[in-house]
């Protein structure tokens, strides 16, 4: 486990691009997942004028790992919308290169993407409850590969705040599981504020436990954790 | 994860030997860690002729992962000493290339190993209750790196008909922990008879569970199962 | 340049086939690029049965890097006709994994390979006049692909004894160019032979020249020899 | 071969530094080669604050690939000169991950780049007269590794301005020569302006020629291009 310690936000964001734009430039078909959410926002504003209209990125083909699907026909996903607002449109990546998880296609995925060569790298996020993906704490368990999640009446309010009206609000989801996740050849975790450095603390130190649905990536064997100085200040 | 099923014990050992000969020959320095125990003898067998005096296998390192000291002063322990009777002193393995684990060093092995390269390739057996290296139920947890194992009188007797006299019983043994042995790069588990027929069911088919100490191998990116047919037989 | 000197013929081309054996295992897509000829047909009769039913190595597709073709309407050219007999065939190899280079898509064969995720591996023979694939001194030049070569009478006399009669024989035949050859990630070259010892000493001490078609090959980052020790004789 | 083409002479520096991070913020052990002259000072200048007082990059070592001694005791060569003054000491590189090429060490250096696990990656810069690295037309032939150029007249000429006074100009220089470069893993070139135009369009199009050094590049089965508009404007 590589840990990368960064002094700010920007930092931290930028060091991830540089990251991925080290994948992005290689010569033959790159496959990465990326994640939607919050932490990533400075990120895709740093990469945006990197990848847009930069024939030289055509080999890179991206994937979403985890979907909240939208009841109201015809709209997308939470995850995937939120990565077309942040990266996929203002970046310009075509429609082709866009590989869509979503509550028709998941049961496919693993098969999908392995055919497709693999993910070369993941990019995760992690909660102050240790998810990632779609993984919370009591839905999959660490042999998932991709899974449907009912959504109880706990779930349904917790993700109630992603839809304008109640209707959109879908009785599953669907994620990538840990086993999905463990087969990319490598994973990286970002993480900012000190709202996170008890999780990441648990992470790097901790046992592999599954009340703790990150704490099996420190198994894997190309994992790079990159942190801003309050993420890390508990390691 | 890959599963190759043989038909035999002999077919079993001979697509072994040629999954390490493959990682042999390559023109770089390779880290190879090999497993002793009753598994491998017929893979050791095939192996010898073909690595014995030949020079284009100067650049392969040998790594064993557990050792159980003998308390008998300069004597060794009984992993190296199998592997050298099986192995390494057939083929003429040149001491500077053998790395031996022990009760000395073991708190440097995986700091050793990284800096070294890493492990291509670790050669696993796996006891019928789901034991792989030292890694024992009750003993080692998933996040556990190389590690000292305290031997209670149980372990005492279990251990106890691999030594000639009661007094070489060591208190301890050493062992690469789960972590460590999820950091090389590539993890070829094998085996072989009825009798692992259902611990190989349950890694392929079960959940990642302490209980079982192989079940977090199925974690790992790049894994291979060499099975006979028996060990097989309940896939 | 990692070079292996066996002591004869047989080991030669045991080693040979144990290094193909070490890609083919592998877990994901192998593309492999075979030779036919003479030297190889000991390795094809080791590689046979090991290969022959196996469905662990549903993962490796071949390619052929020449073809003459024969001018007889639905008779298939030389090489392949060749790798069918000696190996295609016996292996009982699925005509899906079997891509075929002819005479109606040499044009596209760099793409194609390039698309399929590039050669894992190139296995060549070398001819005393230095040629490989159909790289023959005074045809193709070091930065050509692909390419079609015309046959001058010299040419269809040299080629003349692989037809049973005179209207078979093409007026060009086609074959990967250096260049194609050289973007392979593994080449390995083999040689037996002391008719082969003095081209051998070329390649290994000699200049790179136009004249001697295979002494470009000493430039890949990554080339095995493999020789029986006749045709190491003089190194 | 990749062929990036960027706008200016800025983006190109920009693009070529994040391919060099791409390759540092790996988990291991990264050996790069990179070149001095006036084409990486942009991006020499970009690469400064990114990697100073950054304990991350603790895992890259630097390599020149060429070195004009200077004939006064006690001074350091011109190659490194420049590479301290631009990038290793704005930029702290500890000493011990420096790893110079002289006039003392020359005989030795592709053995130790090999034992040190070969070359990641190397960046050149190109003449307008198809050389890099110290591989002067009539100098180096393609299959010389490093080697010592003596150097005639018109040399001491051409390389005079680049020393204080007559009495430091050396009578030979030393350099990679170009199979050394080949064995690299990944070989990056870059160009900006129009004079460089020309030797760009003959390296993509043209012959392999010794009489331009640098057209042995694009056998290499990894090399990128990263040019800007104008160096790219014949092709």
């Amino acid at each position: 486990m590589k840990i990368i310690i960064t002094d700010t936000y920007e930092e931290m964001s930028k060091v991830t691009a540089q990251h991925l734009l080290g994948y992005m430039y290689q010569d033959r078909r790159v496959n990465l997942s990326i994640t939607a959410g919050t932490t990533p926002i400075k990120m895709y504003e740093l990469l945006v004028p990197e990848v847009k209209a930069k024939s030289y990125f055509d080999n890179v083909h991206y994937y979403n790992f985890d979907e909240i699907p939208n009841r109201k026909e015809g709209r997308e996903g939470v995850t995937i919308s939120d990565l077309r607002k942040f990266f996929f449109t203002p970046a310009g990546i075509s429609e082709t290169h866009i590989h869509k998880l979503d509550h028709n296609n998941w049961q496919q995925q693993d098969e999908q993407i392995a055919a497709d060569g693999g993910l070369d790298v993941i990019l995760l996020g992690i909660g102050a409850d240790g998810h990632y993906c779609g993984n919370l704490p009591g839905t999959t368990t660490f042999a998932d590969q991709t899974s449907r999640v009912e959504c109880d009446a706990a779930m349904k309010e917790r993700i109630g705040r992603l839809f304008e009206s109640s209707d959109e609000i879908p009785d599953y989801y669907v994620t990538m599981g840990p086993r999905s996740v463990m087969a990319a050849k490598h994973i990286i975790l970002f993480a900012s504020g000190t709202k996170k450095a008890e999780i990441i603390k648990r992470l790097v130190d901790g046992s592999v436990d599954q009340a703790i649905q990150a704490s099996i990536l420190k198994m894997h064997p190309h994992i790079t954790l990159i942190l801003d100085k309050d993420a890390a200040s508990l390691l």
